[in-house]
């Protein structure tokens, strides 16, 4: 009998599953319209790619260094002062394997098993899991509608213990929500008084609907900042990343990239150098994206959804439909049975209260959108 | 005072920071010849990078399943039957990025911290790295040119304790030597018996300079056995490689690819697919390793380099050069500044044996062995 890690519990993500059956739903030839992954319905610009391509017919591609191009890094740093107009430099900034390389560096260089991170519930599932799978415990803050499913100072001084480290999300997933910046200058200021390691997850930044996400580096250097090509760059398959390192940590992110990786992917990490040069293009998927939430807006109130998150960023909606079911894995079910339109039941991003919610993502195309809320509609009338 | 891990005794590769000095004095204008890193001097073939180029003027590359696409799982287990006339099925194939994601998701899915992992010394550095930021327990097991590098049962069952774990590692890097099929077998069948967990680095395999590297997979269902895209395929710049998972293991490490990694790089999935239809361009690079590989045994000894390792697959020759210097960093530091060429100090491979020995990679052009050999020559003529 083969022995395993007792470490078990690390379960599948109920979106994952679904896309299997979106999938194979689509190949049987249904007409499904999914409203789940978060992935952007389009890919890099077209230039980014063409440029990719031109360096494929030259052929070999071998390794960068561990933490990435320098070039690659010295455009990040230009990024966060054209962006955000902060000062960090590309000696703080590795490359990752997508932003899930980031986090299991930094779960890894600076933290020891045993150690708790607290992170708000709702949250992303694979946090909980890469914390798991790294030994580290991870200590739910359970956040609603009244603090925008954001955890508050208020949250941090009523954990039972100062925890070893604090991973917040702005904008957040599920919710689509933002940390305002005196809150997030606070909670900075609150982890460096305590010695609690920040791990912000900035993933999202880049799609926002109108003041922009604030990022911790403009707060402290002693905080991690991870960041994705997948997400405002739209290089989902590529699986590119990269992460804000504090100084002292610097050098042992490098030693474990070089031992853990040897080096992020090389072609992707030139079509993202070149992506910067067409924001244009990336700043047209955010328009749309506001294009889709504005008509979910209107139109899933009409279906009796209206508990809806304050999403002013990222591509999802957080609804809480208690009022329409008790059990929203079962709704989602009836709903992509129904309807062929499939949404996200909770949960995946909070497995004890999950069940009252919905994830809806918008990152698909306007017309798909148009057309799942009149799918919704139709159903809820005849439930 | 920002807190880091206690763990921090991760160091970094001695090839790598050789690496980054070899291509600093590149940029400077000087004549260098690296016969340091493991990355053969071509990329895919052109015409699986064609087609990669293809796909891309067509756009969009969004995530894949997250053990990889069907297609190419499917594609593997073919190349077990052709390759080895062995029989695994896809369904235990799953694609990772590089082999290090697949030791990654090993470590992680079947082991528990404090858990012992024997390996053999000399051996990859990343190993035991890898490893420690997985809380395990490397036990090394010193091997020497007695045994070709490699521990036999004999060794194993000189162990203070049965371990948790074992991983073999043929062709060996840095000796290039392979465990005879005999051998092999035995290992299985003790590691069965003891219920020790058994890691076969498959890596190099396809890459032998006369009987082929034998399979695990021939002998246990129970073993990992790893392989990589980036050896004999030659995509190392691609990050992506495979392991065939036992059975009641796929479920977990699904698990962990979905939370850890989201999914493969995917136009790194396609080009690998159609690397398969081109055994004839990898095969050629093989000859030229060959090549490269008799002129070096011929040539080496000349210099006084004549203990050498017995090569049979891989691009390496680990040398003990114990009679003409104490400290092979010492020595393979006056080498480069002295002749431009680039060699490994045996110490990123054996740390405690490791001042007496040196690995030359042979991966590179046959133009450039042959000018290495030459100044080598020179080189131990002055000193």
């Amino acid at each position: 009998m083969l022995k395993l890690s007792k470490n078990s519990d690390i379960s599948t993500f109920r979106v994952l599953d679904l896309l299997q059956q979106v999938n194979q739903r689509k190949a049987a030839g249904q007409d499904i319209i999914s409203l789940a992954p978060g992935q952007p319905a389009d890919g890099a610009p077209q230039a980014a790619l063409d440029y990719g391509a031109d360096l494929m017919r030259h052929g070999f591609m071998g390794y960068t260094e561990a933490i990435g191009m320098p070039q690659l890094r010295a455009r990040i740093s230009q990024w966060y002062r054209d962006y955000y107009d902060v000062d960090v430099p590309a000696s703080r900034i590795v490359i990752t394997i997508g932003a899930s390389g980031a986090f299991l560096f930094t779960f890894m260089s600076m933290f020891d098993a045993g150690d708790k991170i607290a992170l708000a519930a709702p949250g992303y599932p694979a946090y909980r899991n890469i914390m798991k799978s790294c030994n580290l415990v991870p200590v739910e803050i359970p956040t609603g509608p009244q603090t925008n499913y954001q955890p508050t100072i208020s949250h941090l001084e009523e954990l039972e213990e100062v925890p070893d480290g604090l991973l917040i999300a702005s904008p957040s997933n599920p919710a689509g929500t933002l940390i305002p910046p005196e809150e997030l200058a606070a909670i900075c200021a609150w982890c460096q008084e305590r010695g609690v390691r920040l791990i912000a997850d900035e993933l999202y930044h880049g799609v926002t609907f109108g003041e922009k996400a604030d990022t911790v580096t403009r707060y402290t250097a002693d905080a991690v900042a991870v960041n994705s090509f997948s997400k405002y760059f739209a290089m989902t398959g590529w699986r590119l990343g990269w992460m804000v390192v504090p100084g002292p940590a610097v050098e042992r992110v490098k030693c474990l990239a070089e031992s853990l990786f040897v080096a992020p992917p090389t072609l992707a990490q030139h079509v993202a150098y070149k992506t910067f040069d067409h924001t244009d293009i990336l700043d047209g998927y955010v328009a749309r994206y506001k294009t889709n939430l504005d008509i979910l807006k209107e139109e899933l109130p009409k279906a009796g959804i209206h508990r809806l998150s304050d999403t002013r960023g990222a591509f999802y909606l957080y609804a809480d439909i208690s009022n329409l079911t008790a059990d929203t894995e079962v709704w989602a079910r009836a709903l992509l049975d129904g309807t062929g339109v499939a949404v996200t039941p909770g949960t995946d991003f909070d497995p004890v209260r999950g069940h009252q919610t919905i994830r809806i993502s918008f990152a698909g195309s306007t017309a798909e959108v148009q057309e799942a809320c009149r799918r919704i509609q139709a159903f809820m009338k005849k439930v």
